[in-house]
């Protein structure tokens, strides 16, 4: 078996209240991400568009006005953060590429404070109070491009790594910001693919990641009951929706976290629930429905290769056969 | 709303001890069939390879004398019984389908006594007490051939369904029984897909069934734990293969049903717990990890597109962007 290798792992669930600022959102969310580096994380993920309340349950031209284009201000903050507490953050914003076109998009940065790897959301949901389509442009990139570095990491100076015994993968050179369909990026620690909300219900996001070498995929969420629910389809979304993703650890052989925001927004109440499974699926770090909380976990990545083994998957895909995954319906008549 | 279809659903979860020969398995399986069709069950499902001791355990040469052709003798037997009992009937076999070359096969015969459609897994796993790659040719056809029948079905006389107030689909025309890869086949009472134990680990296979219209997948299985394994991982295996199976009743919005035999047979302790899902994931009906029994579950065909609305999966599906699952791993070196 391989060397041990280990992430500490943080996520950031916290309220977005609709009388809050985005400017104070985000002063809390820095509060929260301070407090996450000195429970030594090394990687930490924010949950969906944390710097706001969840505009899209209303559709509003206004809101457009959240938008910042990436590098921005909001970003750059986040990146002088990381720098100063030496590390990977992965961060969910509201993208202004162009007037008019504008993305669900999550960033990477790395400990130099620099953006190494952007991916905006794939997969737009649009229903009654999550009206997604009408904010967010898709990501437009095709699967298959090269989105983690072409060079072959090295293993210089930028490896910041100390006081560790095990063997670390080297920082990779930063890679410029872009539009990248699925994506994995080399982070100090681990491999990792950002995804959002909507694309954790479909496996095919999951398996590209995997495919691309992803360890660990990040699903930044803003997922909420209505409050004229019943409360047992409540508990039934909100199993589904741990399911779908402790399936996509299961069937790819990899760690998966899911960060949900808590409290009541008008008519939502986002059940919190930040999760985090190990390649077998089991939960090993899980948050309450209704608290801020920083969630932090030790993920053993010498479990990727053992679970991998055990129950080799990625060896037996009929890859020959599945060229009808790119169609919409497989039609017969 | 569509109108309400309904689908009574049989499993037969039986043992195989390693002292009792196939005719006595085949016997002792219809037997359980012709209980389920007494109890109203419209279409009945065996667990994998349900005439025998789960040979895969060794490599034996002499096992590969267990195959027979299709048509041929046991299927035979299975066509008459349908059309004596008036159900649909799913049987998984081993098809001998030229010397040397073996399939693990599931048909699907009507209740004229046909065989209308047939299975050859195409998923093959292989690790320790499972040597299936020695004994299955993995199944050859393509994903995108046509493998239901290109005629619109017609109201013949071949709907036989009585006594029934909603309207069912009609029966389709018979299609000739040969190699497929990923099917969907139309029954009285439900368009269904036949896959294969291994095939339950790949989202691929699930989603390639539902894109053919499937509205239930059947997966009968073989699933065992090692007397040497330590009962906590025993239930963690377990606990995944359940959360596979419900994840794609969650990302497809389809009913799903796994048949798992009973009993030890040397090493291997199979673990029963056959289920069946409603589209939201739901377990509606599950057996004991140690008895014999017939599970029956009534299906209500409308929750798939009543699910489907809610959480519109199907309509999001990236398919531009999915190229790279074709591909074994995306390599960007």
């Amino acid at each position: 078996m391989p060397n041990k290798r280990t992430l500490k792992l943080g996520l950031i669930q916290h309220a977005c209240p609709v009388d809050v600022s985005p400017k104070q959102n985000l002063a809390h969310a820095i509060d929260m991400i301070r407090d996450a580096a000195g429970q030594g994380a090394q990687l930490i993920a924010t949950q969906e568009l944390f710097t706001a309340s969840y505009f899209p349950q209303v559709q509003d031209e206004s809101h457009f006005d959240l938008a910042e284009p990436i590098p921005g201000p909001t970003s750059q903050t986040l990146c002088d953060l990381a720098k100063e507490l030496q590390v990977d953050l992965s961060a969910s914003l509201f993208e202004k590429r162009a007037p008019g076109v504008y993305h669900n998009t999550s960033i990477m940065i790395d400990p130099a404070g620099q953006i190494t790897s952007q991916y905006r959301k794939m997969h737009i949901p649009d229903d009654p109070r999550f009206y997604e389509k009408y904010y967010f442009t898709p990501g437009d990139a095709p699967a298959n491009a090269p989105t983690v570095s072409p060079n072959a990491p090295t293993n210089a100076e930028s490896d910041r790594s100390e006081g560790s015994d095990c063997p670390l993968p080297p920082t990779p050179p930063a890679t410029p910001p872009g539009p990248n369909g699925f994506t994995a990026q080399h982070t100090r620690h681990a491999t990792t693919a950002m995804l959002i909300c909507w694309d954790q219900w479909f496996p095919e996001a999951a398996r590209l990641s995997a495919l691309q070498g992803a360890e660990l995929l990040l699903y930044p969420t803003a997922i909420a009951w209505h409050k004229e629910e019943a409360d047992e389809e409540n508990q039934r979304q909100r199993e589904s929706w741990q399911i779908i993703q402790r399936s996509h650890a299961i069937a790819n052989g990899l760690f998966v976290a899911a960060i949900n925001r808590v409290g009541t927004e008008n008519d939502l109440t986002f059940w919190g629930s930040s999760f985090i499974t190990d390649p077998g699926g089991q939960i090993i770090a899980q948050a309450s429905t209704d608290q801020e909380e920083i969630l932090i976990a030790e993920c053993d990545l010498s479990l990727i290769e053992q679970t991998r083994r055990g129950w080799p998957f990625l060896r037996d895909r009929r890859i020959d056969a599945y060229a009808g995954l790119s169609q919409r319906m497989i039609d017969h008549d």
